[in-house]
């Protein structure tokens, strides 16, 4: 009788055509499904909370699937780690209920998206982060930063998964950390349009600089306009940090499916 | 009438198969080499301090080379960066005297090896440290590091660049720091055998998990053998800081040569 489980994983996605499998091409969905493979695992596809883009790194995506597995959860998360190439870890593993679903019984996910500021690329901070030059002003991007937060329409900054879907989205932190020699932005929302975090750091990112103003930035939240916002800034920069789950989360299933025009 | 060169790189050396030119090998050299050519460049080689391995990272090679070129070392770094893939980068240009040599006019070279300690592979920190586990008695690892401050034969820990040459070395520094998830090891001497960071650290985390005693890492500097010492650690936690010349290089180079058995 197999069992559902759920795993947290991490990975670098410097080496990865994106999550989402894609036959013919090296994606994380792809190697972990040869990895399940290789210890007797027989459905056609996982299931995923978030499908990364190309470049896109992560230390908290959640994937499920089903699996007829004799030994403990430990041994796995050892199995796999030991089939799975160096740059995909699989960090946890949990036995879930059997209709569990990654991405509809998600609440919320966290992003991070790492800058340093430099006149110059350092190639030891590029691979995980971007490189800006000029500095920001950063009262003024931690001020149009915290605007981001509430309920807001987003399509300026991200589209809708399908077309014509709803593009609401509500932002529950948006704020910029210093650390050392980077800066780090963490966004967390109920859901994310596609490429919403990045358009957003884009649009930031020329406010911080002066390239465009307050005014103009707000009016992409008041005023949207589908893709006004960004440019995107690269995938290199974004990691998924995590995905949260609720003690019951049975019921905000259908609420969620309707709120994201699915 | 051309003019030397000298530049200060640094790389992530993981797509790269060592620093030194090898045909038909993607190496640092070799990219190195096409970005000059593309700038009008002749010469065979460029001249380096360091011939790091096979995905060692820098941030502190030394290169240098002759070049005619009309405009200022601004303008070279700038058109060097567009010309370099995004994995090495040109962080500093200097004009220096016609004979100035990368190698036999150093007078030290400076290596951080970074290591985190964790159960399980953490893909964001992998690239650019080493995962060790169980984890190190610090106070340990840090009490035997001092010893190897001095004037040694490390022939244990490396071997010379060329067969029967000498393996004395001077370390003037060898400590470790800790800085947030991970511990650095900090070593600096006035030249290096091949391996020997990597050796060296190697030996250190045996002893740090208990595997030898501080006797048996003692012995390895006081009868020393030949690669007794080890295993080396793996390549990607190592990186080239820095190189240091001396103001008036020129006397000590043929005393360099001769210490090195060259």
């Amino acid at each position: 009788m197999p069992s559902r489980f759920k795993l947290i994983l991490a990975y670098d996605g410097g080496p990865f055509e994106g999550f989402q499998y894609q036959c013919g091409h090296r994606t994380v969905q792809g190697e972990i499904e040869t990895a399940l493979r290789s210890l007797g695992w027989r459905a056609r596809h996982i299931l995923s909370a978030a499908r990364t883009d190309s470049g896109v790194h992560a230390v908290g995506q959640v994937v499920a699937f089903d699996l007829e597995w004799a030994h403990s959860t430990g041994e796995l998360a050892r199995a796999l780690n030991a089939a799975l190439p160096r740059e995909i870890a699989c960090r946890e593993v949990e036995i879930v209920r059997p209709d569990f679903h990654p991405r509809f019984d998600a609440a919320g996910r966290r992003y991070r998206y790492r800058i340093y500021q430099a006149p110059g690329r350092d190639p030891l901070l590029d691979r995980f982060a971007w490189q800006v030059w000029p500095g920001l002003d950063l009262e003024r991007v931690q001020r149009v930063s915290r605007s981001l937060v509430g309920e807001h329409d987003f399509r300026a900054f991200g589209s809708a998964p399908r077309c014509g879907g709803n593009t609401f989205r509500r932002v529950g932190r948006a704020e910029w950390e210093t650390d050392d020699k980077q800066l780090s932005f963490w966004m967390e929302a109920n859901a994310f349009l596609f490429r919403m975090v990045r358009m957003t750091v884009g649009s930031v990112v020329r406010l911080g600089q002066g390239r465009i103003s307050e005014d103009e930035f707000l009016g992409l939240l008041r005023e949207p306009e589908q893709g006004r916002g960004g440019p995107a800034a690269p995938a290199r920069g974004l990691c998924l940090m995590g995905v949260d789950y609720l003690g019951a989360a049975r019921d905000h299933r259908a609420a969620l499916r309707r709120d994201l025009g699915e």
